[in-house]
């Protein structure tokens, strides 16, 4: 028996990508598409322009979508959300009344009580959700995946953390346009053009980090205690958030032990075996021009990150350029495995 | 009376730059067209595919391509050079023999007695063509401009190492295509793509910054003392090099402060008025979303740096995005800029 | 003294052209920009996004925008409108009753009494001005320019159904981004993409071309009797719409007597040497590659058609490639170049 | 027992696709990679960098290339040539004095006793092959496909030539930049851009099409009787030639027909099962703005053309708008349906 599932927000970019993620899927079993009243009572296909190279399931462009009433989550086992920030706090908050809810949006994922979560790279975070429960009152409960850009650079952060420490990063992104949604990049303003400013996201980027990285003590996340100073650009790439990293270690390090250490990353996910974990989370590439948005973003099915272009300019000093599928690993699948812990875990 | 001039590489992207900012010029008068044998011979307008949206001049589409024999430069005054760095050690050395060579190209700039220049930040490095004469025996010398992606980020950041000190810089690109010359990147390479690779430019960008910024001392350059780390990408753009430059100053600073130093900085091409120096080297931007290439390239006539998303995040720290022409400011005009100072100094 | 002028919709896309075409203009000068509610009253520069390469003119920076209420007209002599189609009913009609609207929006083109005109090719058609006067019982009256994409094929369309009549014509667009307005086509629709389809454009251009070539008989426009079939498509240009068309003349041709017809075209604005006429209306370009919207776009400042690839298949079978800059010669230039006519026939 | 096939031109953009359409394939097994002398000797993953979104099966990267010398032929069964049409007079003529070789080369495409074909179009060309030998001498043969764009339009325009006729065929072309090669087109020339010239382009879609549409009589084509009269440009996509094509037929027709001649068309890749045939060589999309590159040239496995836009103008005057992947469908997939079609008919 699958899982029921649900999606908020089923019409839009990453609703699609959540849509893709989960055709077939050996757990879970999409029964709810959850979109604006605009949308509700139609079908799918009639509201959902879809964008995906892929084509649309067709079992999918056939079903009604219903409005984003709580109500509906008690025929559901799972709810994942892709809703604009602004309307999250109240509609995933009634849902995770009932369910439990995997979020993409940004609006809980700083709360104290709600994990943040990359499953590779801090999975006892899950533990916050029993204080959650309780705190709360909720039968549900919430939990969320970083930003888009955030996740790029984190997971292949996490092993140099582990083996020589940090002690602060620079990073600087080209990040493609299906992160501001299927509108929100106009042709005029990124033709032959770069645009220094995502809203809110140097912010996101920089204090996303530290929970990410913290420790869980005793129901709370202590921040790690480094700090990242970004800068965040659009360019023209349709998916494929590209980051130039620059790592100060804690530690010296030797550039081949870096590698090693990126390679050989494996994670909760891929020792569980679960259905949407990629066979390698970091793939280390020694081309010396990749890894490349058209050419990288697909592998793993899009949540691998790779990483390539590696130096170390002095002692402790190291610089390293990462890709990340931005609707994949950085949005839809990341939410997914994030459900698929929980279940392997029997937390749902 | 006008300056006599010739161009070696007077076809390719480079060269036709050259020609657009010598046009009218009130000191140069274009008297050779110096190209390859396979050119030679022709009419300009036949051999040479004009790239830029201005109109070719129409005097020079008639003009007849000379090869690169340095017996012409018994005809001229001052020779600049947009040649492949190759063949740049014989041809642009045979010249310099005659005639003073403005040179874009990187084979000589980091020969200890060639002068690396940009008029507002190290005019004083002239002096080096007096020990380059009497050392090589030259009748003219040689005077190059650094890479256009050095040149974006060091004119800012010298009214900053003026007033605070600088103690490194990260500085990570996102170049424009034509800096890799007309045929240079494939459109299949980069179309909805990123490409983080761009041959030799890291290593350049490195070391030339340092002998820009370095102090004469008895005929030789003592190289500045910080360090430049740097990750170049070459992103889907006609011309300007956007670059996102992370600085730790000697000296923590206010952030209202940086603003008025980059405001504020003039060099020598502002004070003699120079004919292609921009009344401001530098723009600061308020607006939260510039600069961009698109719309702020040609800010000064190509000669202006815009800066904008000055941020700090820490004692010491900053960060900030800078954007300039790279075959405007950062090739064709950063030459003749030279060329103009060597003529008010009487070096010419 | 200058006659004094508004523009309806003054801080879209269209609007800025205006503004820009109207600069240092010798006739007009800019003394109201009128726009919607939500903007009036704010300072111009702090509501109008400026999209172009050229620098806003400093003075409108500062002029405060008013809202679109045809009392303003009184201190008016002309006015320029480039508003959304649903609201030029009313808007254009209400400042018509007082003053001369020169119009570059869809809504009035098509009626009986309302002139549309491109100066060079259908002058005569401006008579229609005094019936409409005197039906409507306006003080002013408007004059309508035809579609972006209608008036890049029809003004070299002119001198061939002039020198071998028109039996009809085929064309298939490639037409730029601008055209749609600032925000009309996502980056995510276009980036890798042609759509074969813009809405309503195919109706336009096929029944806009016979009222534009129709004869004047007694105050009424009788259509031109070939046909017009098209097939109109977006591709990832930021202005210049290039199209290919093919044309069946009456009477058999040489390709030689096509280019001369082309070459030697001349209308009435040419005659009276109107300031925004171009020498050349139609510019054919000999080169096998030509004309592409990058280069040649910005030819006779924006106001001349560009026409290559002139082919001769059998008898009386021309096809031809031409390309318009669609903002300026289809949009604020020819609502300009109208006025200008008027202004020189001391309708205004 | 799979049949043993060389790839002449392996490295190259259609090599590449011929592997990934020869990638498991039921019947053939890729045996030799061969190229120009440059590249022999080599590990096929050391020589070319594979441009495709699929990852290079891993069999090949660690093949060795040869050199396409005749005598390799021994060893194999079919060749499939993607070569310079320059040399290939030459190379593909040596190897079918031993084996069958089906080329995606213009070269021989318009010699008497080649068949060009599309199995969908004209299977019975094949019988060609009978005279080619005997008045060649060879072991082998050659047979042809069509230039990428002319496949586009065939395609759809075969059921509307049974069903109606065809007096003349208008089509102007929007090709995607892979048809160029991989360093075909430069960025710079495309960026912001369109290309209104191919070369030798359109004199290949004008003849090709009446070659593959025409009669075979006595081991002799009779050329179809109408003509194509074509206008060829490039845009800036990957991959998908986009085409508007306007048809005069012999008989009038109803939309809904032409509809469904288009919809229900199968040739006898589809009746025999051929592993390359799409279950529909033309799909007809109702949708008012499809099809479009990026979302459908994948559709059939790349091997269906998209036609939209249906419109009809007047009796006997229609316009439709096709899409082809022109390196599947256009390109290697032709070869390979070609060589499938031979080998269920027995000829190999």
């Amino acid at each position: 028996m699958k899982l029921r599932v649900g999606i908020l927000g089923a019409t839009g970019m990453v609703g699609q990508r959540f849509i893709e993620q989960l055709n077939d899927h050996p757990w879970f079993s999409v029964e709810a598409l959850l979109a604006s009243k605009r949308s509700a009572g139609s079908r799918y296909s009639d509201v959902a322009k879809w964008y995906l190279e892929s084509r649309i399931p067709s079992d999918i462009a056939e079903m009604t979508v219903e409005g984003m009433d709580p109500r509906i989550a008690d025929g559901l086992d799972i709810v994942f959300s892709a809703i604009p920030s602004d309307i999250a706090k109240e509609v995933e908050g009634g849902f995770a009344e009932h369910v439990p809810v995997f979020s993409n949006t940004s609006t809980y994922r700083m709360e104290e009580d709600i994990p943040l979560m990359i499953p590779e790279v801090n999975p006892d975070h899950f533990k916050l959700v029993e204080a959650q429960r309780e705190k709360r009152g909720w039968n549900g409960f919430i939990v969320t995946n970083p930003n888009c850009t955030t996740i790029g650079f984190i997971i292949p952060l996490k092993p140099i953390l582990d083996s020589f420490g940090v002690s602060w990063v620079h990073v600087s992104t080209m990040q493609a346009l299906s992160g501001a949604g299927y509108a929100g990049v106009p042709s005029m303003a990124i033709l032959d053009n770069v645009i220094p400013f995502i809203k809110n996201e140097e912010e996101k980027v920089e204090v996303e980090a530290l929970k990410l990285l913290g420790k869980l003590r005793q129901n709370r996340i202590e921040f790690a205690d480094f700090y990242v100073f970004s800068s965040c650009h659009r360019v023209m790439v349709r998916d494929g958030h590209t980051e130039a990293v620059f790592v100060q270690t804690d530690e010296d390090f030797e550039l081949e032990d870096i590698k090693k250490a990126l390679s050989s990353f494996r994670g909760e996910p891929q020792r569980l075996g679960l259905p949407s974990a990629p066979e390698n989370p970091v793939i280390v590439m020694e081309e010396e021009d990749r890894p490349q948005p058209v050419l990288d973003r697909g592998l793993g099915g899009g949540m691998s990150v790779s990483v390539g272009r590696i130096r170390k300019k002095r002692e402790r000093l190291l610089k390293f350029v990462c890709l990340s599928h931005n609707t994949v690993r950085g949005a839809a699948g990341a939410s997914v495995l994030n459900a698929e812990l929980a279940r392997a875990r029997k937390l749902i």
